[in-house]
């Protein structure tokens, strides 16, 4: 391992990242509301610590290789997850222990969006900037992290999409750099943040509501500034709002980024993955609204507008609340859980398994079922009109495998520390996918859980982010070994 | 189709399990426990019923496609099970509705075990030989089913077992003729049942009782003669015995078979297969020990009799109990669940997905992980020496994924019927891997859950024991063409 590359790497995260308390700086100023001075030292220490692992080495220069890419996409996280703890231990508003806001940090990071805290109204505003803003950035690392990074490293939903983009598309393989293609996305990303602020805005939300909510929209982050969520506005068209960005970023970034260069939305409507996407959400729709209609919950308008946006919400892992869905009819709680398993597509801020995986994963069900009917023909799996390599399909396979092996061996592992089963499949379902919501006992915060509950769902979140294999890599000896 | 030759084939199974009703009549008499005339009554409709199927069609002799082999086992599951309802029925005591009856028939004849009565020692004696006797012959039909005709069909784990059989062993083929096969199986399946039986004779259960929990063991279904099942008699060394005999069935027939051949035991070491189930075991029943004794459920001797039982039962597939492991602390019973989904090894009478798709589900992420840190290298997936071939590769992810699936929709099914989410957990994982027990609702036994549920359990049990795709085939509208 290149240690001494990976250090300056990480100083440099970490320098960077002292350069994004400024935001809550005058968020903090601008309302006084008494946290100007911690983040002013967070800030101080996050930079400092940075510059110190960066100085020592800033002359190294040495070739990364692929493999390096592993543990920086792990301690990219991880560091910036610890970082991040600083504001919300040194404020004393929340004075969170380090367990909760490592937690609180991580979720934010990874998009996950479970909270530890309660009683939001009451945090001083920039703390609450802060949450959504780490959300933003964690955001951004993904689509970076998805689109340029973990293909290099041959893991990654990308890999898949790669096999089936169109021509023209292919050519421009999303720019070969990586600086290039990740100052691309970021202008898309921007412009989505900005576009989805302003839409909140002109639908009523305060302006300072409207960037909050839209920084964990884009991101699909699902934290809020309030504890009902989407739901203290009361709006169906700010819900209408959300539930359109939540859409848009739970696309493929790679999409949005091919309109952007060509001038086109034609290119949308032949992609496999998005095609999927909007089936299995349309199914999720009618199933949601037909059951809440149909046992009495909600009459029919109030069923289509909190059904519709709550499958929204949790297919696309967003994790934002207009209604309390734990206190659903039982099963709808768990269905709305296993579209979170599907999640958003590869390359967006979504969690989840990713739907291009589920749709390899359906293809290769019914190949099965052919074969064992005209048990000598040769069917490929087809993405579009190409044939998959069986090599991708490995990967999905062993993806989807380690996937669900991980969700029971965290499950056991949290029932292990007393919690119920309820519980502990909703958290680590909810965290796993980076998702955020649960149900039992954290259905309305992750608060009341043992510390060592919340490390579990901290490394889950990780696990989940990282899309398992890129954590799991570094537990092999292989790796080590030069 | 075939259907003439289908009808010919089940008009036959039917008149042979006709006879099968004597047993129970001769204990019926002997015990006077009033149960004669309906096990008559059923004898004589049943092979009715099958002598009306089979007359007009008994001089067709058509050549049967592989294909028709699908349509075979699951209408041989679905008609025995149909017809084994006449005795819960006709006889007043226990007098079953139909729903139950089907439930009661469907979960013998496919080694569940699970069950909607209670109050079992009030039963009349010939009606509980009669449940037991259901398993026994349950279970042959699986090994038939899983050693002689899913590998023809190229499903089921047989054919995965061939891929590894060391060199004299594929020599021989288990003969390539089904008959000869199955008479083979037939002696090993009776000896062993004689064993067994004797063994528990010996150790101070009463004839009867012996004999019935011997079928049931053999047959991995679980089901007792008492509501307290195998802890009635509160016996270690009867414990031990049943401990044996489930390992002893829980293993691939063609090893039992191999040996009475061969008058050999050392070939059972070289079986990757079953050195992972005892691997697999040992871990399980540290952990279960470990953590009864750790939380102080009992002493130390205890939790090594209550844990090591209840592991083996709950990983064969068995389902005995000798404790009500729904009170143990609650990450057991979820992690007994899982145990039985790895379940028996194939060829055996157990169920779950089998040990060595696990096994090669586990050593396929392996190499999932050597392939990101040498991506050029080409790494074979291998049972002993032997390169797994892609194929079955294929065919084990496929069986994965669907298993995980067809668990997902049937609990979200149970749970819209108004059950719990532990208890359709539970109910759905059970009655899939073919184990018996359940939890929260369905601790103690099926009877309180309404009919619907009861239906689609009995549709669970049938698609776990013909490992899914069996049934899956008959849905696509490629099997019906031509
Ligand atoms: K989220
Ligand atoms: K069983």
């Amino acid at each position: 391992m290149h240690l001494t590359v990976i250090a300056r790497i990480l100083g440099i995260f970490l320098m960077l990242f002292s350069i994004t308390m400024l935001p809550p700086i005058l968020v903090s100023m601008y309302y006084n509301d008494g946290a100007t001075e911690a983040f002013l030292l967070a800030m101080i220490l996050i930079f400092g610590i940075g510059f110190t692992s960066w100085l020592p080495v800033r002359a190294v220069r040495q070739e990364l290789r692929n493999r390096d890419g592993f543990l920086i996409a792990a301690l990219f996280w991880l560091t910036l997850g610890l970082a991040g703890t600083l504001p919300f231990m040194i404020s004393t508003n929340p004075g969170l222990s380090f367990a909760d806001a490592f937690f609180e940090s991580l979720s934010g990071w990874t998009t996950t969006g479970a909270t530890v805290m309660t009683g939001l109204e009451h945090l001083p505003k920039s703390i609450l900037w802060y949450r959504q803003q780490l959300q933003w950035m964690g955001g951004m690392g993904i689509i970076v992290l998805a689109v340029a990074i973990l293909p290099m490293l041959g893991i990654g939903g990308m890999q898949l999409y790669r096999a089936e983009m169109p021509g023209p598309m292919k050519d421009s393989k999303l720019t070969p750099r990586i600086a290039e293609t990740a100052k691309a996305l970021w202008y898309i990303y921007l412009f989505l943040t900005i576009a989805c602020g302003l839409a909140y805005w002109a639908a009523g939300m305060s302006m300072f509501d409207a960037f909050a909510h839209s920084m964990a929209t884009i991101g699909i982050g699902g934290f809020s500034t309030y504890d009902a969520s989407i739901g203290y506005f009361n709006s169906p068209l700010i819900e209408g709002i959300a539930i359109f960005f939540m859409l848009i970023a739970g696309l493929n970034f790679s999409l949005h980024f091919y309109a952007w260069r060509n001038h086109t939305l034609s290119h949308y409507w032949s992609d496999s993955e998005l095609k999927f996407f909007f089936l299995v959400l349309s199914g999720g729709a009618l199933m949601t609204i037909s059951a809440l209609w149909y046992t009495d919950t909600y009459d029919f308008a109030n069923s289509v507008r909190y059904g519709l946006f709550e499958l929204v919400s949790v297919a696309t892992t967003a994790g934002f609340g207009t209604s309390d869905f734990s206190v659903w009819p039982v099963f709808l709680p768990v269905l709305l859980f296993m579209m979170a398993f599907i999640g958003g597509c590869t390359g967006s801020t979504g969690g989840g398994m990713k739907v291009i995986r589920v749709l390899l994963i359906y293809k290769q069900g019914v190949r099965e079922i052919r074969r064992l009917i005209h048990p000598n023909a040769v069917i490929p799996v087809k993405l579009g009109r190409r044939a998959v390599p069986d090599r991708i399909l490995d990967a999905v396979w062993g993806f989807f495998a380690m996937y669900i092996v991980t969700f029971m061996v965290m499950m056991l592992a949290l029932m292990a520390t007393g919690l119920d089963q309820v519980t502990a499949f909703s958290a680590v379902g909810s965290c796993l996918n980076n998702l955020g919501p649960g149900l039992g006992d954290v259905a309305a915060h992750y608060g009341n859980i043992s510390d060592t509950a919340k490390w579990l769902l901290a490394l889950t979140m990780l696990l989940g982010r990282l899309e398992i294999f890129t954590l799991l890599v570094l537990l092999s000896p292989t790796f080590w070994r030069n």
